[in-house]
């Protein structure tokens, strides 16, 4: 292991160093020895180095952490200002290196720098040191403002106890994939369950067991110790149930927090409480983060999107943590953003369901109708989905496919599930923020009501019985035309995107959230459930015309513009053949409305002077403006 | 003005009776003293007369009663123990008559009577009078335990400043209309309207000004007055905004109650807003109900449909009230019940608005579809709605053929009013709830949702130019058969009255109201917006089966097994001719949705359990049991 001593000049980098060579007994070195003389010559003129100067001292000294990790370790006084010297020296394959990292404010340091006379060091120099310095999110962190034997003391015992850059609390399976993705990121992460008789016992401890071949999780079940072992200001991120289990969670951990610590809530959190709980701890000095996750299991695993909404301070806390264990982008940019305040992370987590939502039920409405109307198989299905997706590369059509080919017994898996779904969170929730935004949101909640609907299952069996229905009609259409029907399943995709992006919108405005749906949709394309070519797209699409519906982006519009006869075409044939298609239909309902220049409503408008004296606006006056008619002479 | 003086025997009516003949100096009468020779004999022999023997002697005494008032009036000691004889002794038409009770417990008269010789009354018929008394909600209530003196001198003090039963706070548009509706029945109402400078400015006083001639108001805008100016204990009804407005005016007004008041909320607030009011009122003993008010302007002015929520205590303080005032259904019963507790009123009266968002879209729809795309003269349109309505009876479809018949200059006035409506109330409330109580909530859904859309009035001119659509589209169909559309409109409209019954229903078992969905459905066909045929023949069809869907009855199935074909047959053709119809289409959509046995969840299911680990049921295993597949071998 090599002990590398980093900070700026003047903060006792050899002091500490020689000191800690004599109680590792490992050898010292200062990283300004391997300087070559250019370097050295610039130094003295007291001219600042440039990156580039920096290039070969640091390879030198890269190659020499390499050997003397093949011995026994070293101690190296280095000061390592910035991420990417750090990464430098890091080499590769990854080295075994522990960061010491020697803090002060610049007026000790100063002091110091100018008590001494054996360093070509100039204090004028101080300045750009500090405005360089990028404190890292790992390694030690030493307050040099005390005695040397107490700073060796305190790096010894930090030592001996490591603490974690960060504490997961709740071991559900998305923190259990969250913690190994951490940890595999070379984090170091405390773990917590709570203890409960019978039902959640030994999770912690179990869970660091089963790992211990790759990795070193602390683990707890008591929640002062697991606070206790986590570097300060403490990092907590709540892999907890949404809902009142996280204000109980908070406050059980708030009598061991101090302020400047931070909570992160990774949850499926509704984005009220979120703004809730930002405000009620920022009045007693604890940071507070909405983050919404979304991959599932695999995705907490191997890589999610990752949407945190917080103060700018909360998000520079933690950023790093979290875009290191986030997916990425093909251009290999973590798929983590700071989405915006308070509660914005969870709002646009929350959207991100409600889209899936949609493309769920959209396509197994293509499936049901491919299967009970056109009389297809399920391996043929899948087949269609397959090629449909070498364009649309959808993740959710991808899994549908491979849903389709499943086989148990002699038959498909399929037929043995049942067909009884439920909502009760994300979906309905952003229904109802469109319904408070006062926005049309067709086609999720036309899936979310289809869950409803699937539910009643005795309900509907009963009425099947009583009004003679079928499962399988036999309406077989001898012109079933596949492109057809793909071109209604993309047109109907891009409308429900359209949506739930109108709502993005909506709520960056009224929430002053500033959201960039740009960046959203990159941070989209991977990583998470609705990553589709489709999103790509969304990234040029957004950036070409921020704050515009994607519907009227001309590339959208030529491409509808052919797809809409079909579309009705389609949505009317499955209705006619007895098919239930709601977001098909939704969607179709919804484009026929947006693009109508007149629609129905002056009739509801006259309706509601009529029976309520409402009053309405008139075409041939300025909007805001509003008359009243005496409908009816009074009897 | 006659004066009678009523209460059990030995409430002492005769010694004050005579008392307040000198006082006012009007003859004194003793009810007593006209009964027929039989009674007399009847009460001597201990025997208790039966309504029938009271008969001629109400008769005797209204018609004295009339003559007494075409002189002076006079005084008359009568029992007058319950309503009906009461209301003979009113007339017809009706008579000046002050009612003065005297008020005591059982044990106070049962005292004075052991004392008394000289009366044939028996003490031990004093039990039966006692069960008979139906107290009134009018006139003055005197209680009789203090001295003869003292109780002259109460009377005599309510005569000169009477109070008033009811106080109504809130001079809005319906707030007028009730408080004129509550003073036609001779309901003595004190009107209240805040003071805000400039907007608010003398509002009750001029309403109480303008109608002089036939009302007697007392107004105020202070607070304290209006509060001290009702009889205790007392009811105040709010007619406010709903909203904080509610909680505002109930915080100033607490300051002058007593135990025991109540207060009425008649707005339409939501009703976990009433849960909470209800429950925060009774803690300082303060009752509490929500009460919806349907009918607009001219139903709260004629007789609207009322849905007090709140407990069975509150309800029969005003309850009666409020039955004076309501509509009447055929049976000439009011339009009002006591819908349940805490928020059952205002769930229903939100359920109420529902249906209506549902009803209203789908008659604009029907317009829109034949008017842009039949091409049908709004004057025909007019007179299909009344043909039809021969057989719906539907309000909205009758003020929709008057508004299509309304013309402006040369035009058609519906043609000059913009399509733009909005909504951020009860309708979006009611899929709120559905979605939080997880019931299929389509058609109003859609209705809301369409509001939405139209509300994008700028957005749709723009995307019309982009995608290039006429308002007007030229494909006229030849074919267009209105028996068919008239079945695909009744067909729909069944189905929204059966998702919002739904609703109801579920709601009733989540909380534990009770409610009695055919008298729920009585007290809406009459009164209220959605009144129609449909709504009577659903007062039967509640009545046959309790708490089922209505699609499920037998005379629903018949109808619409012939009607369904149609319903998509005429959804499909409206899509393919490019008008958006979301409700027509999320009634088809729910239609087809509950009668299949099989719906599309068995693939939403399979893609949850995907993803996200969520486990699904199986069709070959019991309800409850749930499964996971490792649906890819993982890579």
């Amino acid at each position: 292991m090599v002990f590398i001593i980093a900070g700026v000049s003047g903060s006792g980098k050899t002091t500490i160093g020689k000191l800690l060579s004599k109680k590792l007994e490992l050898p010292f070195y200062d990283a300004d020895d391997f300087h070559p003389p250019e370097n050295v010559a610039k130094m003295a003129g007291g001219i600042p180095l440039q990156d580039e100067d920096r290039e070969l001292w640091l390879q030198t000294l890269a190659n020499n952490i390499k050997n003397w990790n093949s011995e026994n370790g070293a101690i190296l006084a280095c000061s390592a200002l910035k991420e990417k010297y750090r990464e430098k020296l890091q080499g590769y394959p990854r080295q075994a290196i522990t960061w010491i990292l020697l803090n002060a404010d610049y007026e000790v340091v100063l002091n110091r720098l100018s008590s001494r006379t054996d360093h070509y060091f100039k204090p004028s120099l101080l300045q750009s040191q500090f405005a360089a310095l990028e404190i890292p999110d790992y390694g030690l962190h030493i307050d040099i403002n005390k005695s040397k034997d107490q700073i060796i003391e305190e790096i010894m015992k930090k030592l001996e106890h490591p603490k974690s850059q960060i504490g997961l609390l709740g071991l559900g399976v998305m923190g259990k994939s969250i913690a190994l993705n951490l940890a595999s990121k070379e984090i170091k992460v405390s773990v917590y369950n709570r203890h409960v008789d019978r039902l959640e016992v030994d999770i912690a401890k179990n869970f660091a067991e089963s790992n211990m071949k790759d990795h070193n999780f602390p683990w707890f079940d008591e929640l002062k110790d697991f606070v206790d072992s986590l570097e300060t200001p403490r990092k907590i991120l709540l892999m907890v149930n949404a809902g009142e289990t996280v204000d109980v969670v908070i406050k059980d951990l708030l009598p061991f927090l101090k302020k400047g610590d931070l909570i992160i809530d990774g949850g499926n959190s509704h984005y009220k409480d979120t703004r809730r709980r930002e405000q009620d701890l920022k009045e007693i000095g604890v940071l507070f983060m909405g983050m919404g996750v979304s991959g599932g299991e695999e995705g907490a695993l191997k890589g999610p999107s990752i949407m945190p909404g917080g103060s700018q301070e909360a998000y520079k806390r933690v950023g790093k943590i979290f875009e290191k264990i986030a997916a990425r982008d093909v251009d290999g940019k973590p798929c983590c953003i700071h989405i915006g305040p308070d509660g914005a992370g969870h709002f646009v987590k929350m959207l991100h369901n409600g889209i899936e939502y949609g493309e769920m039920q959209l396509i197994a409405e293509i499936y049901h109708y491919l299967r009970f109307s056109i009389k297809v198989e399920p391996m043929e299905i899948a087949d269609l989905f397959k090629k449909w997706n070498l364009e649309m590369k959808s993740y959710l059509l991808e899994i549908s496919a491979d849903i389709l080919e499943t086989k148990e017994g002699g038959g498909f898996l399929i037929d043995k599930i049942l067909d009884a779904a439920k909502q009760k969170g994300t979906g309905g929730w952003s229904t109802n923020a469109a319904l408070e935004l006062g926005i049309p949101f067709d086609t999720i909640t036309a899936a979310v009501m289809a869950r409803n609907i699937s539910a009643k299952k005795e309900e509907r069996l009963k009425a099947m019985d009583l009004y003679g229905v079928s499962t399988c009609q036999e309406n077989i259409q001898e012109n079933f035309n596949s492109s057809e029907l793909y071109s209604a399943y993309k047109t109907v995709s891009i409308i429900n995107h359209a949506i739930g992006f109108d709502l993005l919108s909506e709520a960056s405005r009224e929430y002053e959230w500033d959201l960039d749906l740009s960046e959203i949709a990159r941070l989209w394309t991977n990583g998470c459930i609705i990553r589709s070519a489709f999103m790509e797209d969304l990234i040029r699409i957004f950036k070409d015309r921020p704050g515009e519906n994607i519907l009227t982006h001309p590339e959208i519009v030529t491409y509808i513009k052919n797809t809409k006869d079909t579309l009705t075409k389609i949505t009317s044939e499955a209705l006619v053949s007895g098919i239930p298609i709601p977001v098909l239909s939704a969607g179709a309902n919804y484009l026929l409305g947006y693009i109508s220049g007149q629609t129905s409503a002056n009739m509801i408008q006259a309706q509601r002077d009529y029976f309520g004296a409402h009053t309405y606006e008139r075409t041939d006056k300025t909007r805001g403006e509003f008359f009243h008619t005496q409908w009816k002479p009074a009897n």
